[in-house]
């Protein structure tokens, strides 16, 4: 008998030469059923393999991210076992899983593959699937394999085979189709319920220009058609939403070649939005009482030795400008300038919790293929700032961190968040991670209570955290379900020593304070991409370039729309009108169009009794008003910056 | 007879030969006294030289720039006359007038001038002006003033007079000391009736460090002791103001050796003047029309060879930073990028004019010798904008952008301001000057309209406007009366064409728009360095830092204090409690040392009738107020910006 320890501490015994299948059969058939594979001793396994000895074991269903990628990848053994009855001779190169589905790269000789041949491949691989066939796991000799693919003549998988050392190969077959792979897989066809083949593309062996270009295909699927459907819907929405698209269309920003790549230059109405942001940021920090500073772009080659950025972070970092016999960086970070600032005066234990706050503006260098729109750039606007504590205030200081982020979920609406810890390897003490191995349990067990004392749901992973401390990267998910990183906290005990940062302690004695680095928003230029996502371009009042276009429905109400014009900006009401010629129904479909939020259409009636027809953007008539019941009204949802988050239309 | 005309228009006839000084003493014996040299044909001639052709003629009394400069330098000729008195044998260089003052560079040879050498020449020179001697011009042929130098022994003189040029050379003589020199001078010594040797200092012959070195006298003289007196004491005044030492004492700025020179870092308390003053800009510049932008502080190499900058303006600007095969460069200006933004949207006559506004940091690159404190810096925050508009436009946009500035003027209490209209040479067309001879002739007439019926003081000056239109700098004078260049407007017609930036006019043709570069408020580091000097560091409380500090008597009125805090900042007032555990007397000293401008001093009388006692910084007891009386007029105060400008001292 074995002992089989599951996620909730409890220990099961079981024959030795069960499977994480056996397991789940063994508490109930329908979890059985939902079983895709299972993490024994923290590696994923085949849910059907056999298990011989004690372990610890996680069985993986849909919901976790570990069972997805072994379901895509099995679905890319299921493309491939049908591309080969309808492509005999084709040869296999790699098929992985990736962020969303799986691909595989294959050598279709002469052959093309059409958006026809996709629609014919979905059809095999959906026949293929109900066979219901098991993936079977077969370790095999080198030599055994070697033959195996000489006989099929597949030169790409006898190149994978050679870098491979004997004991170590596994092949995996369903119905007809066996491959060289290390698994894990589903343990059978029937799953894939749903399938889409989303592209093909041209793709160089080994991704070098010089080899031959292989045919990729790209694909999607679910365990239920219906998950496949609101994805496609989610796709169809999320091109709708692009953030590139509206980004232009309602003059959010613009790139140019003059300038540079993934250096945005923000247009008017996207400078609103960039100011609207920055007020509520710095409310909030004054109200949690941070200061504010403002630091230069540049500084000294000395300056990120000292930080450690240099030379290990130079990659990601612009090349330095040489100035009278030195080496100037643009910074790629504002730590080490804040550090400066608050080494510029002694400080003691009354001046802590010292906490300063900056907008700051740094660069970084990504390739150019990886600049993408407003979320992968060069210039970087962040909502920055440093906090330098005692350990004994360690504890508030985060929680007070963790509470800003959940108002701003508040604010934007957003549903769906979970934060990512990041623990040290205790392994690896002294060299991936700085040496304090007390100060990292106290630390990681300090975030951890906080996070679960403040219902912040949160995964933790392993030997992923920052060189000097413990690291919180925070994942939202969009009103589409798009899932996009906001921001990283750290909490960092070894700058201060690098900066020499002290201050004196009630004993009067020297001491080096712990510093949480922490960028809520992230930057204007993901956050804002996110925003456009994620209200589809339509911004509440608060937020809206342009937050009211008063339409007079005929010239003759010109000065009543003035009237209200100057009654509006004397609110500090961003609002404008449609002087035009126009119809009122043209009127009306060009400002919906443009985004307003709101509309006062004005006529005979309106301009008598001092009142506004309102509209609201995307809801239509929402009834005349008093026009300073109207003004008040708008002061106060902007003053409260309500937002109403359009969901996506239903599948 | 000669015609002499006058300033007004005016001709007078006069004998040939007649002088300044005649002229000045056929209209008043009162005006003759106070002539210290003249303009001749816009050339500064001896007021007693004669007149021997028709010219115009201008007066220059105390008031002008250039009889300033002619009495320093008579000045430095009366000191060399009273040095070779007391140092028989001492050889001269030059001695010229400089901004404020005058030195003369001599070789002593083996003697030293002490501080008492000083006290006892301004002595000497006091008795030799009472003399009252003529400074008398005499033209000398090369040969005779060699002969005269290689008798005296100076081999400066001899080396001077080496490159000039036989018939150019003029002795001129005072006394008994005679000096090689091109004039002018005051007519005689006895004007000089108060002057101070300010210092010594050591000075290689021609600036060579390989060459010896001689004795530089700075000195500084004036028409009357008052004078003397209301200098020295502004200079002791701007000791105190140096904006070095305040900036450290009230926690403004730092700089840091690690990030570099000239590169300051905003510390909290700078900060909040920043945002102060950056909110009172988009007030100001939102009420105009202005909407806001944002843009990197890099570009691409190609944006600035268009714009012309590179290479024209190359060692003004950072080096460049090589990557992805392309030069990036900082920005040194944010007019290249503005134009991005115009030209990003296409453009109607509707949409001009389109003024576009940028808190945009720039870096320009000055030699780390010229660099002091926030006046001279690598990094420059500016007031930047752009205004786009049509010819027919420009005047009443220029109109707004000088109405900005006397809006700026009054809040900040600048009395004394005078604009400096450069304008263009007709003769340096298509070289110095864009080949645009009306559009010149145009802007000029314009800009010089508006600032006529504007009223504002203003001078033009010839030949110093910018490439590509008419320039006006902006000088403004501190409290202790030291003048500033704020900032600088530019009237472009050329960069429209460079970046074929165009508008479709009234008739559906493509134009390209004129450009207003303007910058009311200059850059936060020279525009706050002015400030700190011009408050003496007692800034109003709009922009104070710290704008009110609780003082309680005792621990026993602590909840009353906090009472008292939470009213004033519900009200966005800056505020703080003192509660250590201080007598009240050095409360009150340290926060008027800390330059607060509201003390509330709270005992149980304040705390039982819910009053504050109310000091004054520098002025003391303000009396008694009710807390929320006391709350009410300081957010009137703040919100009007008002400010009292202490004036130093009187003489």
């Amino acid at each position: 008998m074995i002992k089989i320890t599951l996620p909730d501490g409890s220990i099961r015994e079981y024959e030795a030469g069960t499977s994480a299948l056996g397991v789940a059969k063994s508490i109930s058939e329908g979890l059985a059923r939902k079983v895709l594979a299972a993490s024994i001793n923290g590696q994923v396994w085949d849910a059907t393999r056999p298990i011989e000895t004690d372990a610890s074991l996680k069985l993986l269903t849909w919901d976790d991210n570990e069972a997805k990628s072994t379901f895509w990848h099995s679905t890319a053994h299921l493309m491939a076992e049908a591309v080969q009855t309808m492509f005999p001779g084709v040869k296999f190169w790699v098929g992985p899983a990736i962020d969303k589905g799986f691909y595989y790269d294959m050598d279709l000789g002469d052959r093309q593959m059409s958006e026809d041949d996709l629609v014919k491949l979905e059809k095999k691989m959906s026949e293929l699937a109900k066979q219901n066939n098991a993936y079977e796991r077969k370790p095999i000799s080198k030599a055994d394999a070697v033959q195996y693919f000489t006989e099929k003549g597949d030169e790409y998988k006898l190149d994978l085979l050679s870098n491979l050392a004997d004991g170590e190969i596994t092949f995996y077959t369903q119905g007809g189709f066996t491959d060289l792979c290390r698994g894990p897989h589903i343990p059978a066809t029937g799953s894939i319920k749903a399938v889409k083949l989303t592209s093909v593309a041209g793709a160089y062996w080994k991704g070098d220009e010089k080899n031959k270009q292989l045919t990729r295909i790209y694909g999607v699927s679910f365990p239920a058609q219906k998950e496949l459907d609101e994805y496609l819907l989610m796709l169809e929405e999320a091109k709708k939403r692009d953030h590139r698209k509206l980004g232009k269309e309602l003059g959010i920003y613009t790139m140019d070649d003059d300038i540079g790549q993934g250096l945005p230059l923000w247009m008017p109405n996207g400078t609103i939005i960039i100011e609207e942001l920055e007020k509520l940021a710095k409310e909030t920090e004054n109200a949690a009482g941070y200061k504010r500073v403002v630091t230069p772009h540049i500084a000294k080659e000395n300056l990120y030795i000292t930080s450690g950025h240099l030379p290990y972070y130079a990659d990601s970092m612009f090349p330095p400008m040489e100035m009278d016999g030195t080496k100037y960086y643009l910074k790629a970070m504002n730590c080490p300038h804040h550090h400066k600032i608050f080494d510029a005066e002694q400080k003691s234990y009354k001046d802590l919790p010292y906490r300063i706050a900056e907008y700051g503006t740094c660069y970084r260098y990504e390739q150019s293929g990886e600049l993408f729109g407003l979320m992968r750039v060069r210039c970087l606007h962040m909502n920055d700032a440093h906090i330098y504590c005692s350990k004994e205030q360690f504890a508030q200081e985060f929680r007070a961190v963790n509470d800003m982020y959940i108002k701003y979920f508040n604010i934007f609406g957003v549903d769906k968040y979970v934060m990512r810890l990041s623990l040290h390897d205790p392994k690896k003490l002294g060299q991936k991670y700085v040496d304090e191995p007390e100060l990292w349990k106290e630390t990681e067990t300090m975030v951890r209570n906080v996070l679960i004392e403040s219902n912040i749901p949160f995964v933790e992973v392993q030997d992923e955290a920052a060189f000097y401390g413990p690291k919180i990267d925070v994942q939202i998910w969009s009103a589409i379900g798009r899932e996009f990183t906001l921001a990283t906290n750290q909490v960092d005990f070894n700058s201060g020593n690098k900066f020499k940062l002290s201050y004196t302690n009630q004993n009067n004695a020297a001491e080096v304070p712990l510093i949480i680095h922490r960028a809520p928003l992230g930057t204007h230029e993901r956050f804002i991409g996110f925003l456009l996502e994620h209200y589809a371009g339509k911004f509440p009042a608060w937020l809206a370039p342009l937050q009211v276009k008063v339409l007079p429905i005929s010239d003759k109400f010109m000065d009543y729309a003035n009237t209200i014009l100057e009654t509006l900006k004397k609110a500090d009401i961003r609002v404008e009108i449609d002087d035009r010629n126009e119809k009122i129904g043209k009127k009306i479909r060009d400002t919906e169009m443009a985004k307003v939020p709101y509309m006062l259409v004005i006529g005979e009636k309106e301009m008598n009794e001092r009142q506004v027809a309102v509209r609201r953007q995307g809801k239509g008539d929402a009834g005349v008003k008093g026009l300073d019941e109207f003004v008040a009204d708008l002061v106060e949802e902007i003053k409260a910056r309500r937002a109403d988050v359009e969901e996506p239309a239903q599948a």
